[in-house]
């Protein structure tokens, strides 16, 4: 704990008992509500004792700006009325890239506090209708006044932040693909994965592609050969390149959360949150140490605070890849791995599935998508659905799963959570 | 209580215990940061007893779409950094005009879940840099799907809920004016006013201009031959003219929450939250019924039930009047009159300030102006500072206040809440 921080509690416990993800992707033919109605009924099937939709109460729902993407703001009653909740309420939260894991934290405060006992929560974002550039703009409403306006962008940030990394740490590019490496191994496990394939899987098909077309193959020492190939991999802000980044998405997720004492109507399995932690940062105009982000660090205090849980009790986690330089910044951040360690823990295979602390076992944002609103609740289904053992081929193997977390970030740090979930 | 609602109360009681606005007008040379420190320090300077900035734990801000009005989105972060709270949680909400009402929904929850104990809520919006029709356009962004992009703005909407009306009811637009009238004698004793002057005020000096031009001074029998004067009152869409429309603002407005066993720390006389209740709804086109808001029907159940109160009980009410007519749906709607015995009410003056039952003591969106996300929060602090007995030249006179409403409503009915503040 840090000097003058208290420990925070609910005077009332919550925990999930559904969960729903859309295929996140690409998609031109389905828009907001097809996406939403995707995950809602995904949840719908999920719960195992089944739920009358009637019983919901309210509903919170993340979304970045729909308002930019699609000219459509006030999306609460919509989505209320797409899933036949009309007149019960409806509210829309904003945190950028975590906008929906503010409705999840908002869900359980609306439970904690005794006014409701059924909640569901979600989030959305449909940004294919835009250009590349139009994303863009609308992606840098999110950056800090100074940011954005001054021509800063998302990849520009981190590509700031990785620079200080490597400066500091020793670090080189190398250690950012061992990131993505990883991020393809698992995502193809993932069958709501936006990209599922593995970097072998792309280069095999480049290699089909050539002799199809009578070209002479490709040749590539070994998949980090072919990460350093600009014909396939350009630079997009040194030191990153395409495969650093994570993609445009359209996607939707949502939970279902219900009050601790009525859990046992929906299932015999719930999963408890057991900490939440939320903090807000300056941008990194002001930040004294680009190589940490202050927010994170607030929100995982609050957590681990709640939770009476150290790092180190964290099995498993989802951490918010928006680029590869993220992850390992943020599993720094969050405790699991020492400063300026953390890149070693990934090229030593701790973050792997099969490793000692499994990070983004959904493929991460990467390559399992981020539609920014979707993002912080796909991230706890994704955990959520881990701690039931309902993973199927990413399951994390051979041990007894309890305590995962899920780490969400909006803007260049402006708005950070960290949630842990529990199975007890 | 309607048939199957269950009574919703909170676990912890939640007090108000400071506010502040800023003025709402048109500020070219002022931004959203700007309006909200202006309101913060307004704030600071109402604690009673004083508050350290330091001791306050969370922020929760509306703001309906400065994603399109200022091109910049992420608010939570930017107004926590400016008051010096980085890096404490800042959440933005969003439900169209209703977005500060859905903040200060989030920040009782907040308090009442046990999680905080002392919670910034606030609202801004910053529209006048905006031409009137990218205005128009931006606020189409709040209605449902089916009407903005049919062409159906808000004036459009609600001219038809005011013809539906008075087909119904047989009002007519004297009964709007009526309620106009009272907004105008209002606002003048309202120093944060957008508009603070009476229609008086406005025949006098058109007359004195015409006379200073050496022009014939223009003739009107009274007020009402003013306001259906076309060249004064133009019409904007059947049977709704210029003056049954509220403004575009810009502002800001906060209120400092606090949970009931701390309250005593920052003030001998805290306002405490009675009632909360909030509802969604489906828009024009699929309501049975043009002349009632369901969203505002569930809002007040909900509302009424938590507090034990019934609609007589609300001594004064601030109530959603983006125009006159929706003032008389909605003190129906809210139970405060029968339905369609609203506008007769207006008539024979029972919502005027002396009257028994005033609405809108502030001069409400009409004349205090509606920067859209501040404005939630703006009607609560004039119930706040009306419970408090600090109104000056408006305040209710000659009873002992102990109980108000605040009634707020986006879209086109699409979010509505309704709250209840007690001085006990």
């Amino acid at each position: 704990m840090q000097r003058g921080s208290r420990i925070r509690t609910l005077n009332r416990g919550v925990t999930v008992v559904g969960g729903g993800m859309s295929r996140f992707g690409l998609f031109r033919d389905k828009d907001s509500k097809d996406l939403f109605a995707e995950a809602f009924l995904d949840l719908m099937g999920s719960v195992d004792k089944g739920v009358d939709p009637e019983a919901i109460e309210a509903l919170y729902v993340g979304n970045f700006s729909n308002d930019f993407f699609v000219h459509q703001a006030h999306w609460g009653p919509i989505l209320s009325d797409l899933i036949g909740m009309t007149p019960k309420p409806a509210t829309r939260t904003e945190g950028a890239c975590a906008s929906s894991a503010l409705a999840f934290r908002e869900g359980v405060f609306a439970i904690a506090s005794g006014f409701y006992d059924l909640v569901l929560v979600g989030g959305v974002e449909e940004m294919s209708k835009r250009t590349t550039e139009e994303v863009a703009e609308g992606l840098a409403l999110a950056t800090v006044p100074y940011e954005g306006k001054a021509g800063f962008t998302f990849p520009g940030v981190f590509g700031a932040v990785a620079t200080a990394y490597f400066h500091r740490y020793g670090a080189n590019r190398e250690h950012l693909m061992n990131v993505t490496l990883k991020s393809h191994d698992n995502a193809p496990l993932n069958p709501k994965a936006q990209f599922p394939v593995t970097i072998r899987d792309l280069m095999a098909a480049k290699r089909k592609s050539a002799s199809e077309k009578g070209l002479p193959a490709p040749e590539w020492p070994d998949e980090k050969g072919f990460l350093e190939d600009p014909s396939v991999n350009p630079v997009v802000a040194w030191p990153m390149r395409l495969f650093d980044c994570c993609p445009v998405s359209d996607g939707a997720s949502c939970l279902l959360l219900a009050a601790e004492e009525i859990a046992g109507r929906f299932t015999d399995s719930p999963v408890h949150v057991a900490g939440i932690g939320q903090g807000s940062g300056r941008g990194l105009h002001a930040c004294p140490d680009l190589t940490s982000f202050e927010a994170t660090k607030y929100a995982a205090r609050e957590a681990y605070g709640m939770a009476g849980l150290t790092p180190e009790d964290i099995q498993f986690a989802e951490v918010h890849d928006c680029f590869s330089i993220a992850e390992i910044v943020h599993i720094e951040d969050l405790g699991f791995f020492a400063p300026g360690k953390g890149y070693r823990a990934v090229e030593e295979g701790a973050t792997r599935l099969e490793g000692p602390k499994p990070i983004n076992t959904s493929g991460g944002l990467k390559c399992k998508g981020h539609p920014v609103g979707a993002t912080g609740v796909s991230q706890l289904f994704e955990v959520w659905t881990q701690l039931r053992g309902r993973a199927g081929k990413r399951q994390v193997p051979a041990r007894d799963l309890r305590i995962g977390g899920a780490h969400n970030l909006g803007g260049t740090g402006g708005t950070c959570t960290f949630t842990i979930l529990e199975r007890r």
